[in-house]
C-alpha cells in the first residue's frame, strides 16, 4: 500500500484545494457594541446557477488511523464547506485534477480546534473523516436537481497516519 | 424592567422566526459507503439577488443570566444563520414584525447542544448572546454592497432570565 503521511492544516498548503476556515487567518470588524468581532466571508462559494447553495448536517461515523481508502469524489456543481460542531480535529484528504481524474498524489491534512474547510468548486475529496468526537459536521453546498458527484476509484489503496500509531 | 422567560428552543414555537438546525428533526440519507448521515437542507436561505451568500466566523464574549437589552436588529436582504462551533447552548432573542417595526413581544430560546437556528430573511433578533464555551459560531448571511442592518431601541430595558440565578 502507497503511503501518506498526515500534514497541519495550512492555508497556504490547502489554497490550491480551497479554504481554511479559520479566524486566526483573517482581520476582524467589530460589531455588537464591542461584544462581537466578525471575520467575514472566508469561503469561495461560487457555483453552477441551475441550484443554490443549501444548509445540511452531517452525522459521521469516526475513523481511526491509520486510515485506508481507495476512492476520491468531487462536486462539479458548487463548492463543499466543512464546519465541526464540537471543535474536534478530522482528517481532510485531497488530490489535485489532471486532465479530469486525480493526479495521483494524494495529500491528507489534520484540522486544528475549530478549524473548518470548504473545497472549491470541482476539488477532488476524500469522504467525511473525522478521528475524534461526535462526527457532527454542518455542510453548505450546492442543492439542486442535476448529478452533483463524480467517484474515482484506484486500483490500490492508499494508507493514512501509518506512523502515527 | 419588562421580564422575559426562557423557553427551549422548540422548530415549532420558532418557525415564525426561522429554522431551527438540528439532525434530531429530519430524516437522513445514508452517504459514504454507509458511514455517514446527510440531513439535507435545514434552512432557508432566500436572499436578495443583489448580492450573495458568505459564510463568516463571529466570535463574541460570553454574556451572563440575567441578560438584559434594549435592541433588536433585522437583515433585510437576507437570512442568517448561526452554529455554534463548540456544541454549547446559546441565548435567541426574536420578535414578530408589525408594520416595519418589531411588535413588543420579544422572545428568548435557549438552544440544546448541537443546535443550530436560521433566522428569516428580515427577522427581528438580538445580537449573538452565547452564555457557556468558546463564543465562536459560523455564520451564513447575505454579502454585497447595499446597508443590511436595521436596529430597533426601545425606550425601556427587557431582562431575561431573572428567575434562573
Amino acid at each position: 500500500m502507497r503511503s501518506i503521511e498526515i500534514e497541519n492544516l495550512d492555508a497556504n498548503a490547502f489554497d490550491t484545494f480551497g479554504n481554511v476556515i479559520d479566524f486566526r487567518l483573517s482581520s476582524p470588524r467589530v460589531i455588537n457594541q464591542g461584544m462581537c468581532l466578525r471575520f467575514s466571508d472566508l469561503a469561495e462559494l461560487g457555483h453552477d446557477p441551475s441550484g443554490r447553495l443549501g444548509v445540511s448536517l452531517f452525522k459521521a461515523r469516526l475513523h481511526q488511523l491509520p486510515y485506508v481508502f481507495k476512492m476520491v469524489e468531487r462536486h462539479p456543481l458548487g463548492p463543499q464547506t466543512f464546519l465541526p460542531l464540537d471543535g474536534e480535529p478530522f482528517l481532510v484528504i485531497v488530490d489535485e485534477d489532471m486532465g479530469g481524474q486525480p493526479r495521483g498524489h494524494p495529500r491528507a491534512f489534520l484540522t486544528d480546534r475549530y478549524q473548518g474547510i470548504n473545497f472549491r468548486r470541482g476539488t477532488w475529496h476524500g469522504v467525511l473523516t473525522p478521528l475524534y468526537g461526535s462526527g457532527l459536521f454542518a455542510v453548505i453546498d450546492w442543492i439542486g436537481v442535476a448529478s452533483n458527484v463524480d467517484e474515482f476509484w484506484w486500483p490500490e489503496p492508499w494508507i493514512v497516519g501509518q506512523d502515527s500509531i
